[in-house]
């Protein structure tokens, strides 16, 4: 035995989003107690299901739903947790330093998540929420019902404190609308409104909602979600937002929309943190080769949204979702065990898509699974089904009983 | 029979506070269905607790719970009731202006209700909340909340969103502050919040909390709100209220307090109408003869915090209280049938003053009840032994199941 050997290889994991937390728990399956010393770094206590955030955000859906204790699902034997902030990856020395403190590694796991992308639209960062996390999800369920309140309170009223913008049409802004739409109703009673009042504008600049989504499914939505008094502008451009609302065009025409509320769920990209450290990335996206490592760093992997791959079928990425972030989590922890062992072969990634479900409030939805078109309730209990799934992977049988989603009208 | 005995007496009951609510109910007691023409005059479609609307402003109470449908109530095969506003009353024409029509009478209950009193505080009136109704305090919970989602959601921490002022120590001051203690601990685990960020400060004009009051009770008022976090300020007058906080000064000492919410629970006065309708008044307070009536005017009944009446063993004016109004209500409703009915004598106005318990949240109280000092638990449910007595008087035992407060720990 030589020396090198006498130390623990390091693991060290940035984030405990989707990828970070299955690297993680998957990880310690495979690792006994004394085999590497293994760090996950979090900003948070909770790991929290990203794709639940717009429900939050609606109200439909309490935050604490959503979030994880992450001291709860990791094995604190095998795995240490540092909450601190990742500052930045100096990968010439192997360390991050973070807001508190730095850690060195061996290997490193970076899954730290999506950040908004605004294009550059004006006042769009400054007036307009994202869902960003639980925080910004939770400022927008009470900034929305805040909105009613004011309005029920108020001599002359302004409509516009009942106006809900959300910018873009695609996966989350269709997922948002949707339970806006069964929200609306509710903050109506609850404030003493009349839900004429109420306007939920889903400004889009693609010709249609849903893009890549089956035209048949796209219609069917879009019916179902203007019978429920959403409404679409499809086509139109966000130029500005600002402290009363946005400023939309169509063809030549500038039309401004008076909201108090201004949503933007069209764009994210990768995490700046990527490009800050010196890895090579588009948008916060590092094209990884086919085992998750950053090209040129083969102690380094990425896995998430700060992940790119090249769908080869249709030469396109593959789209940021949490499923793909989860497998990615379970082939870094095999490659982390072939690693630290230094036996076996490496794993290639390769995307297993079962299907796409999208939301349509808790009681309707579109979807693919497995190649078959579903919409209707089938598709809503496909989505519960799609929802626990992802955290009996997290998490286990029991974590499933205690937050799992089990309202299957 | 002559021919104006063939036309029944119109009634018109405007407003159902506490004094309104009462005489109407009283009164479908004592008549019978032709005897008389009786209208009630609402704003909103429902009476409210006012005394409760602190448990709403600070969030501990459901706003429905301090409500009730006022078609619950009146009888209205005996009672008409018209949702609209009163403008003005034109007494020379036995008249009333609403906002969408009039009605004439031949006697009148004028039980429309206080307003805050801002004593003319510069920025009072514009920054600063006041429990005025439903509606105000439920956006005052909505606000409380939003500046904690606010906060949570903050890169650079701004404290002030978590500091609560309250203007003035006295009845409505205290129970406010009292919930809030309370509430405190709830919205910081809601919301991710150190306890030990939140400020709630109640400032005082006066020298000491609750005038009026007797000394050891106050004393262990304080006492307890003080071991519960809240900050008291006596001897300081708010100077100026602005949209960063308050201004406030001590002897000659000025300081600025920052605060994101400013809540004024310090002064009340009668209805501006009362004045605006020519009706000698003193800050909306109309002095009634011994019958409820104003002065010169003998059809005209005035109830609640818009009548004035002396306190001869003190020589000072009863204080506007909701036991009080409803007492009132029960002799209006008496004097009313007398009138209406031309036999018997009108009954004299004698307030029986039970005694008064000022809540510290819904777990702990300070009172006199029948010149017994209370403290602690049994003050407590004293208090919710009062507040379902009122509605056992204005509703029956139904609606005492229904919105009564059982919560006895």
């Amino acid at each position: 035995m030589d020396v090198i050997s006498l130390r623990k290889p390091k693991v060290v994991i940035l984030g405990a989003g989707y990828g970070g937390i299955m690297t993680a728990v998957n990880l310690q399956k495979k690792l006994g107690v004394n085999e590497a010393e293994v760090t996950l770094v979090n900003n948070n206590d909770y790991h929290y299901q990203t794709t639940w955030l717009h429900e939050n955000a609606a109200g439909t859906l309490h935050h604490d739903r959503s979030r994880i204790q992450i001291t709860d699902i990791i094995d604190r034997n095998k795995i240490n947790f540092v909450q601190d902030t990742v500052v930045k990856i100096v990968p010439e020395e192997q360390k991050v330093t973070l807001q508190n403190g730095e850690v060195t590694y061996d290997y490193l796991v970076f899954g730290l998540g999506y950040e908004s992308e605004t294009f550059g639209i004006k006042g769009l960062k400054e007036h307009a929420f994202s869902i960003a996390n639980i925080n910004a999800a939770r400022q927008i369920k009470e900034h929305i019902e805040y909105q009613f309140a004011k309005y029920s309170n108020m001599k002359e009223k302004k409509d516009e404190l009942l106006t809900i913008i959300v910018g873009g049409a695609g996966f989350t802004g269709i997922e948002l609308v949707g339970e806006l739409a069964n929200r609306v109703p509710e903050l109506c009673q609850e404030f003493d409104v009349d839900r004429e009042k109420v306007r939920v504008v889903c400004v889009e600049a693609a010709p249609m909602i849903l893009p890549g989504f089956d035209e048949e499914l796209v219609e069917y939505a879009r019916n179902y979600l203007e019978r429920k008094g959403i409404e679409f502008r499809i086509g139109t451009a966000i130029k500005e937002c600002t402290e009363e609302g946005i400023i939309v065009a169509k063809d030549d025409q500038v039309e401004e929309i008076k909201a108090a509320t201004v949503i933007w769920a069209a764009g994210v990209r990768g995490n700046a943190i990527v490009e800050e450290s010196g890895f090579e990335a588009m948008r916060g996206r590092v094209k990884v080769d086919p085992y998750l490592r950053a090209p040129g760093h083969d102690n380094v992997f990425i896995v998430g949204d700060s992940s790119l791959m090249i769908n080869e079928e249709i030469n396109r990425p593959y789209p940021p979702t949490a499923q793909i972030a989860m497998q990615q989590g379970v082939t870094c922890a095999n490659n982390l065990a072939v690693l630290i062992r230094d036996q076996g072969n490496l794993e290639e990634f390769k995307p297993d898509l079962k299907g796409t479900v999208c939301s349509l409030g808790h009681d309707d939805a579109i979807g693919t699974v497995y190649g078959k078109k579903i919409v209707g309730w089938k598709a809503a209990v496909m989505k519960k089904v799609i929802d626990n799934r992802a955290l009996f992977l997290i998490g286990g049988p029991s974590l499933v009983l205690k937050k799992g989603k089990w309202n299957f009208i």
